[in-house]
Formats: structure tokens, sequence, C-alpha cells
């Protein structure tokens, strides 16, 4: 690894909220940003070189009307390369034809055309504070911005997640883009929006922004090390052999205790008669997404995570002649 | 009013789950009682003359099933006069059959015929702990019940709200019981149980029958005072004139305090912007409801109260002799 990473200026970000159709603080954030925007009547424009154009979208707007998470099935499971080739049919689900919309829109995924960074707007039921999750633990954009939330938004815990899934199996929007991550803010209800979780996604949001400028013009972040939380597995409530029903919640000790160490033994579920379950892993594992609501469809009471300390370079923007040599190399590249 | 009431036994009890399909608590507590029930094989009798059957329902099967509070509409406002005598077409929403279904099951509402007492159970995104909600200021059950599950739930604060509105209008399900009330417990997101939650309301449920077998059993319940939180009005969030969009949410200093007193000038709102907008009202009340999720669509932000003070008289079952007297006495008001 280098010391320093020179990357390309981050030109063109894209902020998505509704990709969830009730999780509605990026919902209203986006909302908010737009109204901002016509009132400035152009797109914000500076003379210090850190100019970039912010594109606000919402991405699931029959959802959104609704107030539901979807219509026919979740949008933010559409971004796989399978799913954006396909055919579009009248029987096409509505999310699928919209995933299309929005990769023409924001990609194509993987082309060199694809936005430079797009951040999606999330809310969790659970006690997540702020996290960034992600599908790389070495995009280093991606990482700095973590860091600077990290210390701009000391009252929050902000944490980084990293699944590990190839680019080709990644699925969810902000995979559209040459950087892309999901900033989960919880805890909140679907279907409500808490000031205090909309106020640390607009810090967030603004946070972001004004590192992709301090990037582009030229400031010099140091490297360092940081924490990722790397997915290891998911845990499904226990169920009903017959019915399929849960017969347990997540036991009270556990409930809003994201990201504290869980160790064999521990206690996981409580039944639904009373009785404890305990986590009967061997390694001590960090729990997160626990409890959250859209998951029990998916079959996930909780995620688990290992923490590992990862070391970062220091990164700038290239220079302009160091852009154009590596336009040059990604194009021929693209052309192998 | 007579220091002592001598009311009919309470000998059919249903307690209802579901009746909004993702109030989570209710729907896995009926469905345990029921797996409890099933295992005891036959309803529950004793020998010492408090033996009541209880009758489990889960009622709104169709929108627990796909996790929605409802599938055409609201099916806890379908239980008025007016729903519930109407033809039933094909075209009639979904609720509105369902709720003639469970009329005919736990009514018909006003008759003689009908369970001496419904217990109705919800959850809110509201921190109200566990509310018993009622259409009543003056049914010694039901404030009997209150009061024994006041002094038995001492960790859970637990009230007792009254709606001004008269049987006719009233539209709830355990508006068809003789007595009735909904068991209201909260902060729950809808689509998730939390254990702390869930157990709050099985303890609940289980001292509000403990309490019929008390009363049935001719125990003397003592009479005195009590609060009663009587509803006066609601108010809506700050809409955007032309999309009718909401511009601001619940103030952060309101979040939460649910049956604080809320004063002229406090804080009700914040925008998203972040301006502040203050209670203009003239008197202070007490809030509840506070940023419950379904009640966006209804044009609910919070719900005020007044709060009075109450007395009640002791109560104690009617021996024999007065049930067939009053019994009588029923029977010719009705031919009347």
């Amino acid at each position: 690894m280098k010391d320093q990473s020179r990357l390309p200026r981050l030109s063109r970000v894209a902020v998505c909220g509704g990709t969830h159709g009730n999780e509605l603080s990026g919902v209203y954030l986006v909302r908010e940003l737009l109204k901002v925007k016509k009132k400035k009547k152009k797109e914000e424009e500076d003379e210090d070189g850190g100019a970039m154009s912010v594109l606000l979208v919402l991405s699931n707007p029959r959802a959104m009307q609704q107030c539901l998470r979807y219509i026919d099935t979740d949008l933010n499971r559409c971004f796989t390369h399978a799913c954006l080739i396909g055919p579009t049919l009248d029987k096409t689900p509505y999310e699928m034809r919209r995933a299309r919309e929005l990769n023409a829109m924001l990609g194509p995924k993987g082309s060199a055309g694809a936005m430079d960074l797009i951040c999606d707007l999330h809310n969790t039921t659970a006690n997540m504070g702020l996290s960034l999750i992600t599908y790389s633990d070495h995009d280093w954009i991606c990482m700095h911005i973590f860091r600077h939330l990290q210390r701009q938004i000391p009252d929050t815990p902000v944490r980084y997640i990293h699944y590990d899934v190839t680019s080709k199996e990644s699925y969810s929007l902000d995979s559209v883009g040459k950087h892309g991550f999901a900033m989960e803010v919880g805890p909140q209800p679907h279907g409500v929006v808490r000031s205090n979780i909309y106020t640390t996604m607009k810090s967030g949001v603004q946070y972001m922004l004004d590192w992709v400028h301090f990037f582009n013009s030229g400031v010099i972040f140091d490297g360092g090390f940081m924490d990722v939380f790397t997915v290891v597995k998911h845990i499904d409530y226990p169920r009903d052999g017959e019915t399929h029903n849960i017969t347990a919640a997540i036991h009270p000790q556990l409930q809003d205790r994201d990201f504290c160490l869980l160790r064999p033994g521990d206690p996981l579920f409580q039944t639904f008669s009373g009785e404890t379950l305990r986590y009967t892993g061997s390694e001590p594992l960090y729990p997160f997404f626990i409890n959250e609501s859209a998951y029990y469809e998916k079959g996930i009471a909780l995620c688990l995570a290992r923490k590992r300390r990862v070391k970062i370079p220091s990164v700038r923007v290239q220079t302009e002649e160091e852009e154009r040599q590596n336009e040059q190399r990604y194009t021929s590249e693209e052309e192998e």
C-alpha cells in the first residue's frame, strides 16, 4: 500500500432518499435539499476548485407515496448485474424497472459514466447510530469520508460496515457509483420521522459533501487506522416448524446493544413463553441490525461482524495531468 | 353516586390481538395464549366461583399475514353502528366485512349476548407506556381494572384515556363488548416485537384476567380517586399547501414526552430546515400519541388531553339473586 493515494476528483455526487419508501428521514431530507436547491436556482458552484454537481434523487416514489418499503420487491436488492441487464416485460416488478431507470440515471454501473459517489440514505429500527455500509475495505474515499464523519459528529456513534461481496454480486443502489455507500441511521421506526435522527442524517450528508469539497480542492487527508466491521453471518429468529411464525423476540439484554460484543453463552432471544435462548456460536462477534423490522421477512434477527483495525493511506485529489493519464488507462482497460 | 356499585359478573371475556396486523406484541401474545390454552386442552376452569371463559381472537388475519396495519381500511374504525348494519357487497372493504364477522362473534354490539369484556391489544410508536383507552369515565369495571394494573405493574406508567364519544359513534373493536378497552403499549415500532413491550403487555393481560377472576369470586374492590385523561383535540403536522407533505417533525424536546404537560409557548415541531414551532394553544394540556406512525395519514401528530381526578365507587359482583332481577330489568328494557 502506498502511503499516499492520488485519486480522481469527485465531480458528480448523488444523494438518494426513499429507496425504501417508509424510511422517512431520507425522504424528508432529500425533499428539503431539493427545496434549498430550487431556492438557489442553480447548482451549487464555487470558485476555489472544490466544485461538484450534487444530484438529488427520490428513488422509489411509488413506495414513498404508500409509505411502504417497496411495492413489488425490495428495490435495494435490484442492482446486481443480472437484474440490471434482464429484459423489461409487462410482468417485470416495478422496482426492477425502476432499478434500470436509476442505473441509466446514475450509472451505468461499472462504466466510466457512472456517478463518482452515491450516498443512499436509509433508516433502521435498530440502535445503530450512523453507519456507512459498503462493499469494500479498501475504498479510500468511503473510508476517509467515514473518518471525517466520525470526527465531526461526536455525539452519535459512527461505524463502517463492510459486506464482503464482489462488485458483480453487489445489489444495492449505491453500488451503481464508482464509490458509494448506504448511510444508515437509527433507531427510527419505519413510517416515522424523529427529529434527532433526521438531524443526524442531515449533518452526515452535509459533512460528507464538505469532505468531497475539501478533497476536490486539493486538501490532503492524512492516513491512519480505523475499525471496519466485516459481516460474517446472520442469525434468524427461532421459528415454529409448521407455521414458520417466530417463537421468540430479541432478548431484552441484547436489544439496542448493536456493536456491543456478543460472547458465546450471552442471551440472544427470549421466547414468548419467557425462556432465555443463548448465543451458541464459538466466536465472540459484533451484532448489528438487531431487530430491524424489515428483516423479519428476510429471516434475519441480527447480523454479526468481526471487527478489524485497518490502515488507510493518506489521500489527495489527482492533478489534471494525473487524471488525464488515468483516463487513458481506464479507456484502454475498457477496450481490452 | 353510590359508594358501592354491584355489577353483573364477567363470565365471557375476549382478548383480541392483530386488529392492526403490524402491531406485533398483541399478535404474538394471542398466539402464545392460544398455544397455552391448547396445551391445557380445555377452557380454564376453577372451583372457587371466579370462572370465566376467555375467547382469544386474532382480529385481522389478512393484515397480519402481510404485516400491514390493514388491507383496505382501518378495522378499528369499522365498529360504528352505521358500519355494522350496512349491506355486504362484493366491493365492501375486507375490514368492513371482517368487522361484521367479529360483531357476530363478540357482540352483537349493544345486545345482551355481547361479550362482558373485550380487551383489544395494540402497540404504538409513541412513548405511552401502558394505556387503557376507553369511551367512558364512569365504566367502573374498566376503571377498577386500570387501578389494579397501575398497582401491579409499578415499573411501567399506566394511564387511563377517555374518548368522549357516544356508544353509537364508538368505532373500535372493544366497543362491541358490554365493557371494553384497548390496551395500548409502547414505544414499539410497527412490524417489530420488543421483549420489554411484549412482557409488559403479557403482564397487563394476566393482571386484567386476575382482576376479573377476583371480581367474579366476590372480592370487594375499594373505591377511591384516579386520574382520567379526557381527549380534547389533536394537532396535525405543518404541511406544504401544494403537496400536503409534512414540513416538520415533532420537536426533539417533545418527542417521547407523552403525558408530560405541554404549556403554551413550549416547542412543538422542528421544521426540516431547523426552525422551532411552538404550541400556540391557550390551555396547558397533556400530549399523547406523540409521533404515532399510523396517524400521519390521519393528520394527527399528537393528541391532547385534559387530566381530571375522578372518584370511583367500590365495586363487587352481584349475587345470583341481584343478577336475576337485573336480567329481568334488561329484558323488559329491550322489549320497550
